[in-house]
């Protein structure tokens, strides 16, 4: 699993690329809030430059409750992209 | 179809309720780069807040190509939600 944070898209892309490569028939890449773009980014980045024999298998999206320091409590949208070899 | 901009999240939630409302059976929800995270964000919404009754049906990614002004070109990723009723 991937999670996607505030790095750059070419680093998430190298780990992708690095769990393929390792024997991993799938990979998922997560992400919430506003790192959701980078993650359709590095799905889309791995598939179209550097690995033409992966495919998306499934996207899913959700809503995760996130704590605050304060007990607060706030929703975040979520993002699951499952990637595979043909 | 709703196509999400820099608006607030709650109007592009407004727009989707008001074409299930005026008897659509499905719309799709289509955003670019960063506003990704706003459609899902809607999606959520949508379906835990305002109408439990409709469902996510699929969901697509993909790149699309941009032309500036002076001619350059950019790839920025896409996201597309098609919802339901159940």
């Amino acid at each position: 699993m991937i999670y996607i944070g505030n790095k750059s898209v070419m680093s998430y892309v190298l780990a992708v690329v690095t769990q393929f490569n390792n024997g991993f028939d799938e990979v998922l890449i997560k992400a919430r809030g506003r790192a959701i773009s980078r993650a359709v980014d590095t799905a889309e980045v791995v598939r179209n430059k550097f690995m033409p024999g992966v495919e998306v298998k499934d996207i899913k999206i959700g809503t995760e409750q996130i704590v605050g320091e304060g007990g607060d409590k706030a929703n975040v949208s979520s993002l699951e992209i499952t990637m595979k070899t043909k």
